[in-house]
């Protein structure tokens, strides 16, 4: 029998540590996967990839006890010398190297260029070799910046007296019904992959009264969009005692200040490798659905075709109407005609066809739908029935409002939309790990 | 238009607030649900549920300006009062109520008794009114620890140079393979639903050297036990440049040092309603799979019967003896046999009938399973030979190796059975919000 402690400090050192000047002029062991070579004779740089960026390391025939050539790109090693100061490299330090270990070497050389700042690859070449193209230092920085997304919104919430839950995907009935689920069987029965967790975070609110969860959602949409992926990650949060959808904006507003705050303060590497400008937060203007609509179709003189929706160029053109005439970046749309929303959606008592809902747009594209919903039982079953809708596989949901439930609203944010429109990317594919679409369902 | 500028403060006070002694004989605002009333004629007492907890609000003829026989359980309510110091109130105060706003009202009565300190319902009952149920303090107080317990994960792993990534759940193909998959139809495609997002980890380990995901896995077992589920949270981290395994169970080691710090100090009131005691976690034994199986048999003069696993007995008598010996709540086991772990794992040089691999037992149930895996590409091609695997499907996994991974492993821990067990629950659908089982696809 042994004992196990916990974390031991490594005898190998990471990039911050190497960076903070204590090691100067002292001897450090590093390890890392080689991202290139430069073999200029006796001298030769070798530049290692770690996790928090890249190290130059200096081979020096005499000075090295090894030979440059026993070393290739993507061979992992541990390499020891001297930290040097250096204004020509990365960080301004580097590696003087005197020996170096061989962890582990490729089997054959790379398919792409990922040592290349830009790797001018194509998007279905990077897909298709996705846990390689990754390894480029931009390519992996955008997902860096996703995951402070997510986890600005976690630590936001927390601090607003949210609870985490963690709601099933498999399921019988899903929230909005109908076309777009996937389908399969289930020991026998019929069941489908939920298509978001409306109906489990609203039954939650009246229990813990705020909630949030960040986990897939599956749409077995049929377009082949630069927008639209068939799974993809959901922010949502739902929150109970609110005075109006007004409260769920603000929620939403204090998020991305939040966000917006700890992306500057601990992914700046990430924002600077990117050329990333974050957008102004303090004051997003939010606008009624019908208005927006005329101001953009006089403003831009454009026919409005689709009285009760938004069409992609409208969006966009709303999202240059926003910048153009109030500088903003993000721009809640609200009132959103309520026969395009779904049932449990409140309807404005001073217009009925209209909602108290939202969507966010940010520059230009939706990355959020929300609103206030119903919350009275008997108003829920009129609403139901006026839809043509029965209660069957919806008891559950049903009786959570049947025992009371407080006045309340939410929203659910695409995770993968939200990187790519911070980052000025076009296709949402640049900003999921590994998309599923129509035609992709592999790495 | 208007402009959305984030979250004020609300006029309404949070328990919090209430209590940190403050507001004292002070006017108050709170909003909450009717947990329970009794009334006394002159005098009455309104609970209020809240999501830090419960709220005692007095009734008083003469004083209170409205009838008490206005309310019911179930309302959820606005009351304005004043906070008054009481010995006799749960939390030391209580409002003393003049005003109450009722902002809804229940259709029925409460199927369960949710008022209770225990509600002595069965657990099939629970289930089936489970957006009632967890209205219960004990019930839902479960369900914060659980989020304390995913907190601390990604908490401590963030500290710990960590990426969390995001995996998609619907593939071609699954790492384990075979038996136990939900299949569905992808666009005309055979598709299946992820049982361990372990390919996509150890690929991303050659982008960020450390990944780590929180997020639900799907496991078509027949069984139903009181340990198993159809579909449960995984939390998985993956983990570069290790010299062993044994980095791999120092890492879990802090992560449960974190996480019970972390409980202790932010979740000590659902600790104190749970009457949970938490388990030391300073040194956790860990003994080979060959060995803790003769001593056990020995000391419980038990016969050995599967000499490659471990029974569900086995596992409990391991969980008795690692308490009597050694007075711990955990015990890793480790080196488990090469032919009861994938094909991944890395084989013991010394001899390769056993994996540099290892269990974590929690009270005698397995929580984690985890170990190194092979990195080297060429061994890992005679290993799936060795089994008979072709190489279908895989390529993209395989390409990751071919182009170098450094030498790594990992782990995953079962979010509900890590729950149940630090609960002392003995069924984990108890700590699992909707339970997926194969009687179960609702609610």
């Amino acid at each position: 029998m042994e004992l196990v402690t916990g974390v031991k400090k490594p005898e190998t050192l990471e990039l911050g540590e190497l960076l903070d000047g204590s090691m100067e002029g002292r001897e450090v062991k590093v390890n890392g996967a080689i991202h290139s070579i430069r073999d200029m004779g006796n001298v030769g740089f070798v530049i290692l990839r770690k996790r928090e960026g890249l190290l130059q390391c200096v081979y020096e025939e005499g000075v090295s006890r090894f030979d440059l050539k026993e070393l290739k790109d993507a061979d992992t090693v541990e390499v020891s010398g001297t930290l040097t100061r250096s204004d020509k490299a990365p960080g301004g330090v580097e590696i003087r190297m005197q020996d170096v270990r061989i962890l582990s070497e490729p089997a054959e050389s790379m398919p792409l260029p990922i040592s290349k700042w830009k790797m001018n690859t194509s998007l279905e070449a990077k897909l298709n070799y996705r846990p390689i193209s990754l390894r480029n230092i931009r390519e992996r920085a955008k997902f860096r910046i996703q995951e402070g997304i997510v986890r600005g919104f976690r630590d936001f919430l927390y601090t607003q007296g949210f609870t985490e839950i963690h709601t099933p995907k498999i399921g019988a009935k899903s929230a909005e019904g109908g076309a777009n689920l996937f389908r399969l069987e289930y020991f026998h029965r019929p069941a489908i992959l939920q298509q978001s967790p409306q109906f489990y975070k609203q039954m939650m609110v009246g229990v813990f009264d705020r909630v949030f969860e960040t986990a897939p959602v599956f749409r077995a949409e049929k377009h082949n969009t630069k927008r639209h992926l068939n799974e993809y990650t959901s922010l949502d949060f739902e929150m109970g005692y609110i005075d109006g959808f007004e409260d769920v904006m603000a929620m939403e507003t204090g998020f991305l200040q939040y966000t917006m705050n700890l992306l500057e303060k601990e992914y700046s590497r990430e924002l600077r490798i990117l050329g990333v400008e974050l957008p102004k937060t303090e004051e997003i203007p939010a606008v009624r659905f019908d208005e927006i609509k005329r101001m953009v179709s006089e403003k831009y003189n454009r026919k409005i075709r689709t009285p009760y929706d938004l069409e992609p160029e409208e969006e966009m053109l709303i999202g240059r109407y926003a910048k153009e005439e109030w500088g903003a970046d993000f721009v809640f749309v609200t009132h959103y005609p309520s026969k395009k929303r779904p049932f449990y959606a409140m309807d404005d008592p001073e217009d009925p066809t209209y909602t108290l809902s939202f969507d966010l747009l940010f520059r230009g594209l939706e990355i959020t739908t929300g609103g206030q919903r119903i919350h009275d039982y008997r108003s829920l079953l009129e609403k139901m029935e006026k839809r043509g809708m029965t209660d069957e596989g919806m008891e559950q949901y049903l009786s959570a409002f049947k025992h009371g439930m407080p006045p309340h609203g939410g929203l659910g944010i695409g995770m993968e939309r939200l990187t790519m429109q911070l980052l000025g990317e076009d296709n949402v594919r640049e900003t999921t790990l590994f998309p599923r679409d129509l035609s992709r369902l592999e790495p």
